[in-house]
């Protein structure tokens, strides 16, 4: 079968791989109908992190059971699933709280496994990590892309407002104005907030924030933005959901983070460790660092109510659609910024 | 009147100073009872943190109301009193919520204010900062140590164990054997955790964590009680108190968290900033970083109300009481390691 393979810095190819086995009696096979390329693919595209030459790239795999194990028990040949970028056991003690990106049997897509950017997965730990979509939804393309962000954004943007302690009637500001931080502003207006302030700078991509329930948007970075958003929330908010991760929208988050107030983080920090987080902000201020990659399988089935019932779509925030000799091209166009997030139709 | 003056590291000096006055009808002036060195008060000492010569020093004042400003409704002279370290007006958005470290017309003794080591205080905005003790404690030299605590350690325990969620039941971890990490382990108790696993590095003091109602007490640093821990936890702690503030405590305090855990600091970060925060940690296991300086102000009547009642009684932290002029001497004891915290008595 074809997939992508990583091959240095800037150079996706589109090669012949092995076709999936099952191999574990827990196993599933995947025929993948739809995957996305991640704002966080871009830090090994760019060569800003450790990626092997010859690894699989994609880690949000939407397709078809072609096989299942002897042990699969809730998935069966031609249902249409989602994965989590987690893959998880669903009975350990983290699953069972719902952190399923801690599952002690857990590990995630590429790298030693199979990359979604393919034609088809091994799924491993199939019955804790596969979550049917109900049947009435095949054939329905709108429905289907709007469920398909759930397999990491949607869920993710879902987590930063959770970890920030959003609840109906606050005020929140969301970092950032990637597809997380999108999909951040959804969640949060989905979880009551009155009033979200969403800080980007590309005036594109706040429009859409703006849509999808954001109250104001503040254009700018660093020092500036912060400034902006202090002035707005008169001192900061009790709720920030940075969805970015690099060093400076972390800084940003926790300026305008008011004193005992929260930031929910879940952009994969970049940089943070080698800048150092701003601790004496933090402690001085009592202000929560609360956060981590979202266990979105945890969030999979209440939101997937609400995009069945028509109350949310996260769709928009794919703007480049490809198929999958397009997915060099679509890297390229995210890492130029001429795409947002680019679905990948298989 | 005399007063500690803080002249260089290694050098503090009771010296004449000019007497408090009235300055602001919120103003209240106190006659030192009780005060105490802190473990905080040793980065100066050391030269590990900045302060100017001619600076008071002492941040844990308790005493009798000698005046009071025209303003003054909730104290009067005669009135036996505790402060927290830090002052507040207790009307503020902040004080409010309980956070009164935050106060808006906040301050910290010291600095541009009296210092607590000396025979008085000028106590700005007395409403908000002063809370007084009842009049049956009088006399009671025995119930007016255990209260004094409630300036400063005692409720910066109780912080601990608040930011790290400790409820009824709880396996918790105390990072630190000082008299914060033993203030920690009563707080702990107190709130009905079932396990306490004392960390330190003294024996004597571990001693003291068991007396406190620590159940396992793990002695060592680093990598190697990091690992002790996460054996008798089989994998960390969902709560850990992280009592010291310096890099390599937290260092600890992360890695025996469990994923999903939460670690609640307290102790002022001292050369956190420089060596840089373990974020990665944090991030990947989810687990939540809340903590500041403890807004003991909020926590002073509840705690006060059990050691009233006799349930509560920190006041074994003190190991060296000695008089105003002996402050030098208790400064060197504290540097040396010979006494773990030193109440001065006027």
């Amino acid at each position: 079968m074809q997939a992508a393979v990583f091959h240095g810095p800037g150079d996706i190819r589109i090669e012949r791989v092995p076709d999936p086995r099952i191999q574990e009696p827990t196993d599933a096979i995947v025929r993948i109908t739809h995957t996305a390329i991640c704002g966080s693919d871009l830090w090994f595209y760019r060569g800003q992190s450790e990626y092997q030459a010859g690894w699989r790239t994609g880690h949000e795999p939407m397709g078809v059971v072609e096989e299942v194990g002897s042990a699969v028990r809730h998935v069966r040949r031609g249902d249409l699933v989602l994965a989590p970028f987690a893959i998880s056991d669903g009975t350990c003690e983290f699953c069972r709280k719902g952190l399923q990106t801690s599952c002690v049997h857990g590990n995630f897509w590429a790298r030693d496994l199979d990359g979604a950017q393919g034609e088809a997965v091994r799924a491993p730990l199939a019955d804790g990590t596969l979550v049917r979509v109900p049947d009435r939804v095949e054939g329905d393309e709108k429905l289907t892309t709007a469920l398909f962000p759930l397999t990491d954004v949607m869920g993710t943007g879902h987590h930063a407002a959770l970890c920030a302690g959003v609840v109906a009637g606050v005020t929140c500001v969301v970092v950032g104005d990637g597809a997380v931080g999108l999909c951040a502003v959804l969640a949060a207006k989905r979880l009551g907030a009155e009033r979200i302030i969403a800080v980007g700078h590309h005036a594109d991509r706040l429009d859409k924030a703006r849509a999808f329930g954001a109250t104001d948007v503040v254009s700018g970075q660093g020092p500036e933005a912060a400034a902006k958003v202090l002035e707005l929330t008169r001192g900061g908010a009790d709720h920030v959901l940075e969805c970015v991760g690099a060093a400076s929208s972390m800084d940003l988050a926790i300026q305008v983070t008011r004193p005992g107030g929260t930031i929910g983080y879940v952009g994969v920090p970049h940089g943070v460790a080698e800048k150092g987080l701003d601790v004496m902000t933090l402690f001085f201020g009592n202000r929560t660092l609360r956060g981590g990659p979202a266990p979105v399988r945890a969030y999979m089935k209440e939101l997937m109510e609400d995009v069945l019932a028509g109350t949310l779509d996260p769709s928009p925030v794919f703007d480049m659609t490809v198929d999958l000799a397009g997915v060099p091209a679509g890297y390229a166009a995210m890492d130029e910024r001429r795409a947002l997030k680019v679905m990948v139709k298989l």
